[in-house]
């Protein structure tokens, strides 16, 4: 699902609408903040771009991102058909 | 789903937790936004209670209810398991 | 701002509108999350009716509930004109 | 504050911290919704880079755009500080 390449985890997912994403994004959100540790993330209609790396270690990929990553993947089940 | 009392329509869901609770009243502030009809509804944790009535009409149930009542349960299919 | 009764912190607002009620709900759901304290809580269009209160300590008022409501406080600036 | 170049508005917007961002694009998310006109949007903590063109007229600016533009500057006497 997730792609790693140039330092950071990608992922692209789409959504049956807006408001479909943006309930993601809103779940998405709260992990982040939750956990401290924030996505770089687009958004256009139904469609979300993801990517994570860790900004106060020099843009790599840590476990951090892992972490964040393993726990959008665990909404998957409600979100992702 | 719905039981309707006292001149509005009433549904009680449970769900996982907070954050589930929370994206679904995102998804339906955007429904009764978009409709311009909005619910009477309280949360603790992962209960969401809703209570659908117009109250320009005199705070009964209208098609208006009956409407967003029904986009609501569309997304059951995501949400309600 | 907040009153003590019945053992819980109870405040009321009033915003211009259902956008901006629901704004402000998720910023406090942010928080909420984030101190992994979840308040007791009703909307109807632009009214926000908040009650804090522990309920593992037995639906008391404790440090948290003050926590919580002193964070509600400080978006103030950003919301309560 | 919008600069249009490139068939598109842009704007980039500075907030406190993630949560004051996240606040911030729900109410544009619920803006766009309403209008039925979505933006392309990006966020990395607390920015907010929104992009605004009408894809079903072949990516160029439209009065769709300037109305959706003019309501997010709406917002700004609560968010923009």
């Amino acid at each position: 699902m997730w792609e790693e390449k140039e330092n950071a985890l990608h992922r692209t997912i789409l959504f049956k609408d807006f408001s479909e994403a943006f309930a993601f994004m809103t779940r998405v959100a709260f992990i982040a903040e939750k956990m401290d540790h924030h996505p770089e993330w687009a958004n256009v209609y139904n469609k979300v771009v993801l990517k994570l790396s860790t900004h106060s270690m020099g843009d790599i990929v840590t476990e951090k991102d892992r972490k964040l990553a393993a726990a959008i993947d665990k909404l998957g089940s409600v979100f992702f058909n």
